[in-house]
């Protein structure tokens, strides 16, 4: 509490904190999200599957390690294409929100499928300050995450595990395991395990 | 079934039934409604972050009983002005769904996240008309509803509780406790219990 | 694996597999399901609620066998149309995901609320070429799909079933059962049983 000024309601540098309508992140990385924003917004989200090579190109201008077999369809929404690693043949199909405030990393031949959901910002819940937790989120090579999953913050997806539709992973998923259910839970075995 | 006219798919006014494509509200409110609809699409829908304080005031011109420090992005749909209360600095972040049927009442800091789900509207399962029921939605005092969390009709969440990512609440949520998973459980106490 | 082509990346016909970017569907019918998704972009969904009958019109135009008091609403996405089966008073809310990669029926009666998704496809997660299998989707009379449920590939739904908000059925719905969570769990008979 001493670190607090005045009424507790800014933070040391005499900013306003977050949850009292402060900003989290830096001005100068606030212009440059808008940028990449409107960017994406006028130049590559309307634009249909086949223009994808194009959208690859912008995704590297903003900072993405993005290999050109890679697949990002024109729906996506990704936060900062500075924190996107993706490997050769690695997909995100329509509507997937990439909210990569920390690192994003999908292996070779891993697919997100739509509206699923790459979460790597949280809150952390016992700081009165409810500070902004943000933690990497690695997709290892033949994974699935399915329709409408929900990754979370800090998850790491072994290599061809399966996230099923609308599954909610919040901890690490073993290699080659189907996993479902909110919390997610393992079901069962893939049969390719290790074949691919 | 005495009180149908006809064929069962009238109601005692002669108008249609819902089930049967009938209205469930009186064309009065239905014009208002999207009076407000047309609003918020043309004046608000579009507006950045920093455009809060005009968001507000279109709020307040429909009814809603809004602290000037309350937070409500240009991407969240509220149904019906008239039906929303939000304390100091109470937030709803990009996406957020309100469909306040019945009243929804935001309490002091209290966070609803991005695209979570505030649903008071649900229907009688049990009765052959399947008319629409709606319960109000209380989110206490520094109770966060996490990103696409879901908050069923008539929940009342307790001061401080948290609502993690997808969890879905169809029940009363306790102070200053933490809930995962679809339907929401406990999982521990939030440690900041008492001290904000 | 003596199937395949030169580096394993071809199928019989020469063409790339779909996990190495080839196409899932032959060329003409993915250039009618442009016209299709254009159509629907420009004539329909921008349409407000009243405009339904000019909706069933144009959807019938596509194939859907549908009955003129259905409901469908503008915000309603189709995969495509002449994999639709609605009956008499069967209804789609606002938001409705109809991915009818395979038939989704709908019996008389029958609602699917805001934002459902009706998902007909997965993939083989056993089969190393990751292939799309498609399995159809029946809603008996009188079911209900509440607001933000998901149904998943190959899923009858029973008559008069519930499945509760956000709740996600892979397997079969007991009729005048009602079913909650992820995975849908049947928690109650409902009392309407047979009255409807």
């Amino acid at each position: 509490m001493q670190s607090r000024f005045a009424d507790g309601t800014l933070d040391k540098a005499g900013e306003p904190l977050p949850r009292f309508g402060g900003a989290t992140f830096a001005l100068r990385f606030r212009l440059a999200r808008l940028g990449w924003t409107i960017c994406w917004f006028f130049l590559a989200a309307w634009t249909p599957s086949p223009c994808n090579l194009w959208r690859i190109w912008l995704l590297k201008r903003f900072g993405a390690q993005i290999h050109p077999t890679a697949i990002v369809r024109g729906s996506v929404r990704i936060w900062w294409p500075g924190n996107l690693v993706m490997g050769q043949h690695a997909s995100m199909g329509p509507g997937v929100l990439c909210y990569n405030v920390a690192n994003v990393t999908l292996g070779d031949f891993s697919i997100v499928s739509q509206r699923a959901h790459l979460c790597t910002g949280t809150h952390d819940v016992d700081d009165e300050d409810f500070p902004l937790v943000s933690l990497p989120i690695t997709i290892q090579a033949n994974a699935w995450i399915a329709a409408e999953a929900f990754v979370g913050p800090g998850v790491a997806v072994g290599e061809g595990a399966v996230l099923g539709a609308r599954a909610v992973a919040a901890r690490t998923l073993l290699p080659w395991t189907i996993y479902v259910g909110n919390p997610a839970k393992p079901v069962r075995l893939r049969h390719a395990a290790g074949t691919v």
